[in-house]
């Protein structure tokens, strides 16, 4: 005999929460994400932020939520700065001539067509770098090999890689480097770089910057540490152009507070290098699919859930520069941001959620014994975290206020695929995907219909 | 040409981390732990707290230290109630009657010589146990199932697995309940089950408690999903007895301030299913191996290294009815513990460290940035988190105000073999297991032979 019964310590309202374990199983009998990811990867490829590519898979993104049902359905455009990749490539020179397999840093510059051809010199480190006299890097290419990066389920090897890609290049610069090359920040061991994007310096690019595939890099070090000078040519015809990127937004109105919004969604832009399948085709399908189960499951909640696919998530920098869709979002947004209840953002690949994060004022409340209620069993712990930042898209909702949360997705094998040509729509597990789809159904509906407030939450500062 | 210099942004004076960089190199180059683990496994297999076993390795590991030139080596007795499984079993009994797989959890009294046979009443949580009417649970065994434990790196999953195992068999005698049953804690699908202490309510034993493995919980499930009354007959013959248990410590004299120490170590006593191997023999081989790898190393430290290996960590209760190692070892000290700068403990198998915690107040210091340049070349990241709280060996420690750091392991298939008969030195993969040796070599040295003060850089409270 089995009893699954209400214990009093819920304190949410019991319907509310079977209603969410509905949701959630039928999510996890549908297949729905699947289809979405499917269509957006084969039918548009490659989704480079401001290309033509992601345009059309913005408009085909409003129009699959008109077809099905969405309100206010609308696209926010706003101007960027485009980067076209070109042709690249690289080589060791000397001693030894060989090829290596390279690819340009986002919104590196182009080099002349020549090339840039130099001696190396290597660092372990960004502060060994930063270390290192002028007269060590004046005229050579500079390399940064920290190691080949780790998996980890919570994605936290990632963060050094990225202060190296996003600040190292402008360190070399600043040296009088001629150009940047950097182990991939992957874990994967494939011949194949990992791209993504570099930091502005006063609004401008710095040096031609490129990542060179693991075993490139391997080759390259042992070859630097057997003492001979070491030569590489680099090539990249990269350009930027005027171009323009958009959001696009469409509600499920709330039956009662139609005025409470609930964001979800991710990016909707990818690199040029892959489909853009998990990163990240896979996170708007989720949570469309999600809102979608919500919709079906024949119940409206009382608030109002509004999915957002935001443009140029991958090319965004702190200077703003490029734009990004989620500033400008929250920009355009002005005093309605005071309307936002809580926005979550699917942006980690497509394998399985593990934990589920909640404002900081909500851990250990009856909320959270309620989302446990609903998520365990479908694998989802709930994880107590002093700060949640949100990621890149909703990052500007945050630092305006708006409590985030993060129903976190194991990362193991992500960087095996993220920035890589091999990120395709066949490394997507669909069992995992689904998962990931039940666990947004029913948390959101869990927000959705109750007045659970995390702002009034909040620890006292 | 590759740069490693200083950076003056280290604080840590530069030898001292040039030296950290040697003993994690010369670590990365041995295999003492290896040779020290099979030791302590093969020579006295499983070694129950306050068993002969556990006495007799406390007394080989005093003879290792002082053969190995610990000073100040000796063994802390402490009084214990030693608990013996005896012979245990368990089946469906009806509809039709089959085999089960089971442990008896420790601490758990025993059955009647003929058993206990009650029908099954099922539930997925201890909240549902929690609420269901005592008409439901009164002379039943309840099972609980809360489904299988996924596996996470941080080994997050374990909590809510623990919560069941010590409260339920208390929640269900209250209720009238003869016996207490529940899916294996463990992320395994062998046909093997995870035992692990059970809680004493008012310092005695509640119901005879069970785990099954997880093949048979998911058999024991669908027969009773299946609607039919099931019966099951579960028998123990296990006893409590007086013993005692013991720590063993010793010392390598700190140079210039020999009474500040630092602590690290690990449990000595295991789980008497199998030999103890992730569990923790590689935990005592792992700091034992750090501590003569610091000392082969030609330079002794400034601070005094205090290798404890503790009795009696696997039955700790929080009433201390069973005695635990490290509350006697902080009890002892009296005003002593104003000496230890820092504990450490190693206790989450022997896969790689990945994440190093130090205390609060010391995230974002030049003491981290040092840790790092030491670790990140060995995949270890430092990792900022709220508060330490130590696991149960340094716990007693840690309330008593002694700063406590983690170097955090992989945890990913721990909970595969934790807690049962699989937990052997096969297991064990010695890549890792000396990686983590040099984690502790390198991260230790660095402590020793600073004046770093975890407890002055305490954050305001």
């Amino acid at each position: 005999m089995a009893f699954l019964m209400s214990a009093p310590a819920w304190a949410q309202d019991e319907a509310t929460i079977v209603h969410a374990e509905a949701l959630r199983d039928r999510a996890m009998a549908g297949n729905q994400a699947l289809a979405i990811v499917t269509d957006i990867t084969t039918r548009f490829g490659p989704r480079p932020a401001g290309s033509e590519a992601e345009q059309a898979a913005a408009a085909w993104a409003a129009d699959y939520m008109r077809a099905n049902g969405f309100q206010n359905v609308r696209i926010e455009t706003f101007p960027l700065i485009g980067w076209e990749r070109g042709e690249q490539g690289g080589a060791i020179t000397g001693p030894r001539p060989q090829p290596l397999v390279v690819a340009a840093l986002g919104h590196s510059p182009a080099t002349p067509a020549e090339g840039v051809e130099a001696q190396v010199v290597r660092f372990t480190s960004l502060e060994a770098l930063q270390a290192a006299p002028e007269t060590a890097v004046r005229g050579k290419i500079v390399f940064i090999d920290m190691g080949q990066m780790r998996p980890m389920q919570d994605g936290s090897g990632y963060g050094p890689q990225t202060r190296v890609r996003g600040g190292a290049p402008a360190v070399a610069a600043a040296k009088g480097a001629v150009a940047f090359i950097m182990r991939s920040a992957g874990t994967d061991e494939d011949r194949m770089p990992h791209t993504g994007t570099t930091r502005y310096v006063e609004g401008r690019p710095t040096l031609p910057s490129f990542a060179l595939s693991a075993p490139d890099a391997d080759q390259l070090s042992r070859l630097i540490v057997m003492g001979e000078p070491v030569t590489v040519r680099l090539f990249s015809s990269a350009r930027t152009y005027e171009t323009t990127s958009q959001n696009v937004m469409g509600d499920l109105p709330g039956r009662t507070r139609p005025n409470e919004i609930i964001v979800l969604g991710s990016h909707l832009d990818s690199w040029d290098l892959g489909t853009g399948a998990v990163d990240d085709a896979a996170g708007g399908a989720i949570t469309l699919a999600a809102a979608l189960t919500i919709q079906a499951g024949g119940r409206r909640p009382a608030r109002t859930l509004r999915v957002i696919l935001y443009g140029s998530e991958e090319v965004a920098q702190p200077t703003a520069a490029t734009g990004d869709g989620g500033g400008v979002y929250v920009r355009n947004l002005g005093e309605a941001v005071a309307d936002h209840v809580v926005a979550g953002e699917s942006d980690f690949g497509a394998d399985r959620v593990y934990a589920l994060r909640l404002p900081p004022g909500a851990q250990g409340s009856a909320f959270q014994q309620a989302a446990t209620r609903v998520l365990y069993p479908i694998g989802v712990l709930a994880s107590n975290t002093p700060e949640l930042s949100g990621g890149v898209d909703i990052g500007p909702l945050a630092r305006a206020g708006v409590p985030v949360f993060t129903l976190a997705q194991d990362g193991t094998r992500y960087f095996d695929l993220h920035h890589t040509a091999n990120d395709t729509l066949d490394k997507i597990d669909p069992d995992q995907l689904t998962q990931n789809v039940a666990a947004w159904a029913g948390l959101i509906w869990l927000i959705a219909d109750s007045e659970v407030d995390f702002r009034a939450m909040r620890p006292a500062e």
